[in-house]
This record gives C-alpha cells, structure tokens and sequence, in this order.
C-alpha cells in the first residue's frame, strides 16, 4: 500500500479515553512516514497521547481561528473528539479547506446542513463511527444487509449497548462505576420523548416511567441484563434500510436492578438540572435528599422516603442500592452551587469512581427477526463483550478508539468514496473495519435462536 | 369627581372573560362622557363588548404599528388583554408614547427590564392585576400589612386559588369543567421546578410528583377541596414584604380526586406539550391512549394501564374518572395534528365544556400564621367564594375584569402615583380596588382560628 498524499492526520482532542485512536494512528503514521498531530486545549493530555515519533503534540484553543487554520493547512484528514457541540465549527473549516473530518459523535442537524457544501467540495465528513453510535451501526447494517441480499425481509429491530464494568470488579449493590462520562449518565433519557415502533405501533415512554419499562436480555457467559429505551429508536429506520420494519427498539445495557434504583432517584427529582438549589456550600447528603421530600418535624430522612417512594420493607436490595450511594449521609457535598443533576454527580462519583485495577467491560446485543423463504419467522442474536486491559487501555476506549482509528485511515487512503456528511453504514466502510476490528477481538457471536 | 384629562381607554382584547372588564369600564366612560375604545382582531368580537354609547369597537392586528399607533395617540391608559406574550410590544410602545398600561397578566423578564425607562417617562405599568394574579396579591398584602403594622411578625404564608364548576353543576366525576383557558389547565405545572419554603426549609417536587403531593382545604359551606403547589411560591416573598417567612406557599384549588386522577395522565405521558405524535388523523381515543402503554397482542388496553399505574381492582372513583372522559372510546379524535398535550385538550373538551345554565364558582384561601405580642401563634384563614351568574356573567370574569377595570380608573384618575412596571402591593392601590370590589360581592371572610 502506498500513501498517495504525504498530508498529515491531526486528532484534535486528547481525553482519556482516546488512547487506542492515538495508539493505532501513530502506529500506522509511523510505518507510513507522515505526522499525526496530537492538538488539545491542554498540552500535557496532548503529550501523553504522542506514541510514536511521527506523533506531535500541540496545544490548540480552537476558538484560535488563525492558529486553526495554520494547523489544518498541513493535514488530510481531521479527527475531531471535541465535547459534541464544538464539532461544527472545526468541521465547517474543514469542509471549506478541503479536509475530510471523522467524528465519533451523532450527526446533528447544523452538520447535516453542511452536506451538500461538503459534497460539492468532495469532502467526506464520516460521523458516528465510536461505539455507540459507531459500531453498532456496522455490525447492525452487515447483518440487514446480508439478510436483504438473499431478498429477505427483516422485521424486527432491537440493539442494546452498555459501557459498565467487568464482573470481577463490579463490587457495588449497583454493580455500576463510571467508565465513562458520568455527566452522561446522569441525565441519560432526558431532553426528549423517548419512542419506538412495535409490531407496527408506535410507542413513547415520559422520561419519568423510562427506567420502569426494561428489557431482559441474557447474554451467554456474562449472565442477565436490563435495557432501557434510548430517545429516538426511530431515525435509524431509514439509515438501516428499514422504513417498513414492525419493530425498531434500540436501548442501553445495565445490569438488573440499576433502573429500578435509578428511577427511584428520578422520581426525587435528583436528575433535574434545570435550576440551581438555593445553600448548596452549605448542604449535607441528607440535607440534599430532604429537599425533595415532604416536610415533617418528625419522621426521618429515610421513612420519608421509603414511604413517597413505596418502597417496602422486604424490597432489600432496592433499598441497599439507595443507601449505598451516601444519599441519607451527614457528609457536606463539597460543592459550592449546582442543579440537582450536578450535585448527584458530584455524589455519585464519591461511590462509583473506578479503583485501581479495575477493567471496564462493553456489552452489545443486537436481535433481528426475518422471514425466510417459506415466510417462516426466524431470529438472529448477536452479541459482543469486549473487557479492557487495564485503567488506560479500556474496553470504551478500544471500542470507541479503534473503529474511528480505522475509518480515518480509510479516508486517508481515498478508500471512501462517499462524500459529503455520512453516516458508516455502506460496505465499502463497514466491511473493512469490521475485519479490521475483529483483529484485536472486538467480534460478535451471532446465534440463530429457534422461533 | 372630574375628569382631568379627557383622553380615553383602550382596552385590547374582547375574549369570553373580558365581560365585566368592559361592563364596568363602558359605565365609567358613559358617566365621564369619554370614548372607550374597544379592540380586538376579531371585529364582531370588539362589538359584541361595546355596551355603552360611548363605546367604539375597532378592528386592530397589533403587529400593523402604524395601525397601532394611530390608536394609541389618543388614550391616556391601556388595558392589554392579549395573550402575555405579545403584551410586551404594546407595553414598549405605550411607554415610548407616554401612556399608562394595566393587564392581568404576570410580571414577566421582559416587561421588567422595561422599568427604568417606564419610570424615567413618568409612566406607570400596572401589572398582575387580575383574579390570580390579582385579588391574590390584594388581599394577601392587606392582611400582612394590617399585622405588620401592630408590629407583629408573620411566619407562614399560604394561598390558594381554583377556578372551578359551582356546586350544583359539577356533575361529572373530576367536578370539573373548563371555565378558563383549557390549554394553561392541561399543561399546569409544567416550565420549571415547582419550589417553596416550609418551616425554613427549601422544597423542591418535579413534575411528576407535583399532583400527589396535595393539602386539603376545607372551606364553611363548600366542603373539601384540595391544593398542588404553583411552580415558584418563592418570588413572592420579597413583594409581599415576607423575606424571612418560614413557609411560603402558593397553590391551586381542585375538588377531591381530582388530582390523583390528574395524575394518571401525567403518568402516562398524555400532558407532554414537546413533540407532536404521529398519524393523528386516523387515530381514535383508545390508539392515543394506547400510544403510552406497552405493546402486548393479548390484554386490553384498560387493564395495561391499570398495571401500568397500579390501579386497583377497589379504587372505583379514580378508574370512573379515567373511563369517564372516554380515553377507551373508539370515536376518532378529530384533529389531523398534535402534541399529547393539544389531543388530550381536545379530548377533555368534549366532555368537560360548560353546559347551558352551567356557572362557575372562583375560590380562593389564605392561611396566615403571626406571633402575637406575648410571642404566641396565633392563625387567620380568610376565603373567598364567588359564583357566576350565567354563561357570560361568569366569576372568573368579574373576579379577573372588575380588579383590571377598577385599576384601570385609578391610573386614569391620576390616583396611583407609583410609577415603573409594578404590582398591585401598595395601600394606594389594593385599598381603593378592594373596598370597591366589595360592592360587587367581592368580600373575603376572615377567621380567627385556634391554635
């Protein structure tokens, strides 16, 4: 293979969980003889992302515009994990210089705006392609695809993901720690209907029962799970070539019990983070908890509680997952404002931070129903679990890492002929990550369930 | 009396409610022989309120300003009924132009940014001046100024408002029907956290939880009645004078069960104003409420939402409320778009519209507590109930237009010196319109009660 263009790459974005994107295309700058520029606000994540000695590091404000600009002139393509909402400004520049872009982050309706200038350029601005959204799509679009190939119709539609941690080190009644932005967590189902199609209805959970309507999923050598609807199961519909499909149901993966825990804090109105509370420097825990309860000179925190909540005596492990999380502790918050959200964040983390040695653990599960040529119904699962190595080299960093690593190589070598603002799901993208991928164990076991 | 300018009043806005608001107002422009211009978009609405001689109707589309200012040259106050988004443009141009504003709407950001300038012109902008908000505040701060003024303490503060069906025509099982604005009843609640104070302590209840977290009130001679919280009771603390109140709560008034059943449909999503659902012109009662509960080929949708919502077999009243506004029926819903929130609406409006004959009943209800001399607690409940005549004599419109119109004459008479964008809150206002309200049946009764 030969690299037809000595242009560089630069990866704009140095958090911790990019450490397989940086280890993957330094390697790959290396063997090839060109730079990859390794830019982050702050210079010393920068410098710990610099792997091989084709890797620079440089530190970039990218409200900076002229010194955006200098940096882009030298490069092919352009690797942006910036927080989502700064992805349009870089990638308008880009499209403008004539850069192609790959982001792991969802196509929002600004970048969407942009595919017809990207298109006429001949620029390919490849979103999606992470975990989740990222593999997911190639794994789920493979199988439709091959399936309507042999002029078969898919039916059903489900696809759960989760980001936890290994099963030897999920030693918290939760069996949760955050693996990955616990912001996101936080207020995961809000900002949004929740809705999908099922057997040709369509569904919408309030943001208040979405934790109360799981899945069970059971996945052979790590046991039972629990899925919650994600927002908006309906726009991949088209993308997966599915408009006609009866049921489109994508969710997110914890481990039983988690949702009916985490409702209970939604219930309180903990995961609010619309407004500020008034006295947070001087709040306790419990002071927090209490703020959403009746008032009574009497009772305590906890009955209080347990009785708004309906939370009977015998439901043990309900209530030793609420009580885990210090919520009726006397201990100062620690902060000195925040909405509610920010402030049980800001709790959680005191309880669900990985410890030393810890590894985290992905979980995906894809399920797709179709009629075979009898019309018979018939049903494939597919599951994938990654684990990661250590603190540094985790499961979501290697899963978000790897395919993004892959696709910018793609663009780089002109393999991609797509062009404007896409999304990973034709063959010439999918095929070769998911080959790519399966080299470092990231490979899903499909099983034809009896129907 | 003389009348020392000879300018007239403007009222916009000719809806159902403005009756007495125009009544009263025509009589005083009859009586002082000036114009009162009467002006809404809807000509034929204008007429239908120009009872006097001197009443004149006018066509008038706020947003030609040419149009507008031309009418606003000759008026010395204007009375904004319009919708409270739109108040802010009159209010800006009637200040601009040196002329009073009264409406009965809240004191929003906007208008209040537009105080300075109000002032430096020597205008006043007369806000909140209707039932609630209005008679509210009126009768709130003479109370707590009268204690104040013994040099007592007032601890608690809580007020009730409802605007319902009188007695004798509450006959469905909520004991309710629409007698205002349908759509502010169907997403009551919603915009923000609902916040008060309690015994010094900050309380906070989301959306969710706010119509089972009710107080029952009992009113001499019409029985029970029970109350959710308004969404910021806080705000008032410092306009009623009350900064170091211990309770502070401001509520609304329904009758028994009404709440609870009010909150199955919050439950099930039905209220939510924020995405409009699809294929709506083909979907019957049941398909909607079906919309919110899970996909099952087998049980009915009455008994999925009764496990849903943890309906028991024995709570008949509240499962007589759900079935009784036809959420099973199969008659189609008749409207070929809408969010949850605009079918439910449309829903309830067939079955909870005022009846010929029907009149409606306003109540309101303080609770003050204050320390007495010897630093004893001592308690004064003071109520108002007021029944409506007919279908156009109705008490929300007598107790929201007689408190605007009476404001009004005190701008026009030159009796309110205050000047800015205000509330009602001072002696020189809250006097006057009170003991002139009471000529109209509008009294309140005060009791003294033991504690």
């Amino acid at each position: 293979m030969s690299i037809s263009n000595r242009d560089g790459i630069l990866v704009i974005g140095a958090g911790r969980s990019t450490y397989h994107l940086h280890k993957y295309l330094s390697a790959y700058a290396e063997k090839h003889d060109f730079t990859l520029t390794v830019a982050d606000i702050d210079i010393r994540a920068a410098e710990s992302m610099c792997f091989g000695q084709n890797s620079v590091a440089v530190q970039l404000d990218i409200s900076q515009e002229e010194q955006l600009h200098k940096l882009l002139r030298s490069q092919k393509v352009v690797v942006s994990m910036l927080p989502a909402h700064l992805h349009f400004e870089v990638i308008r520049v880009c499209i403008d210089i004539g850069i192609h872009v790959a982001t792991a982050s969802y196509l929002n309706e600004d970048v969407k705006n942009l595919h017809d200038l990207a298109k006429g350029k001949g620029i390919t601005v490849l979103n999606e392609l992470g975990l989740d959204p990222g593999i997911d799509h190639l794994s789920a679009v493979k199988m439709i695809h091959s399936i309507q190939e042999q002029g078969l119709k898919v039916t059903h539609f489900e696809s759960f993901t989760g980001g936890l941690v290994a099963p030897q080190y999920d030693t918290n009644p939760w069996k949760y720690k955050f693996t990955w932005n616990p912001r996101n967590v936080v207020v995961a189902g809000q900002g949004g209907i929740v809705k999908f199609i099922q057997e040709g209805q369509y569904k919408f959970i309030p943001y208040h029962k979405l934790f109360r309507r799981t899945e069970v999923i059971q996945i052979e050598g790590y046991g039972k799970f629990e899925g919650y609807a994600n927002r908006d199961s309906l726009k991949y519909r088209e993308t997966y070539g599915l408009n006609d499909v009866l049921t489109m149901y994508r969710g997110t993966l914890r481990r039983p019990g988690f949702c009916k825990a985490w409702d209970c804090l939604v219930q309180l109105g903990m995961t609010d983070d619309s407004y500020e509370l008034p006295r947070v420097d001087q709040m306790t825990h419990r002071d927090f908890t209490n703020s959403f309860l009746a008032y009574n000179p009497n009772d305590s925190v906890e009955l209080k509680l347990r009785q708004y909540l309906k939370i009977d005596q015998d439901e043990s492990d309900l209530w030793e997952r609420i009580e885990s999380i210090g919520l009726f502790n006397s201990e100062k918050i620690g902060l000195t404002r925040g909405t509610p959200a920010q402030i049980l964040q800001h709790i959680l983390q005191k309880k669900w931070a990985l410890e030393d040695g810890d590894k985290d653990m992905i979980v995906m599960w894809h399920k797709l129903k179709y009629s075979d040529e009898a019309g018979q119904s018939r049903e494939i699962h597919a599951s994938l679990v990654v684990i990661g190595d250590d603190e540094r080299a985790t499961a979501m960093s290697k899963t978000v890492g790897y395919p993004l690593a892959i696709g910018t190589i793609l663009l780089f070598e002109d393999k991609i002929l797509e062009r404007g603002c896409i999304l990973p799901v034709s063959k010439e993208i999918y095929n070769p990550i998911l080959t790519e991928l399966e080299r470092y164990g990231i490979r899903f076991s499909e099983t034809e369930v009896d129907y």
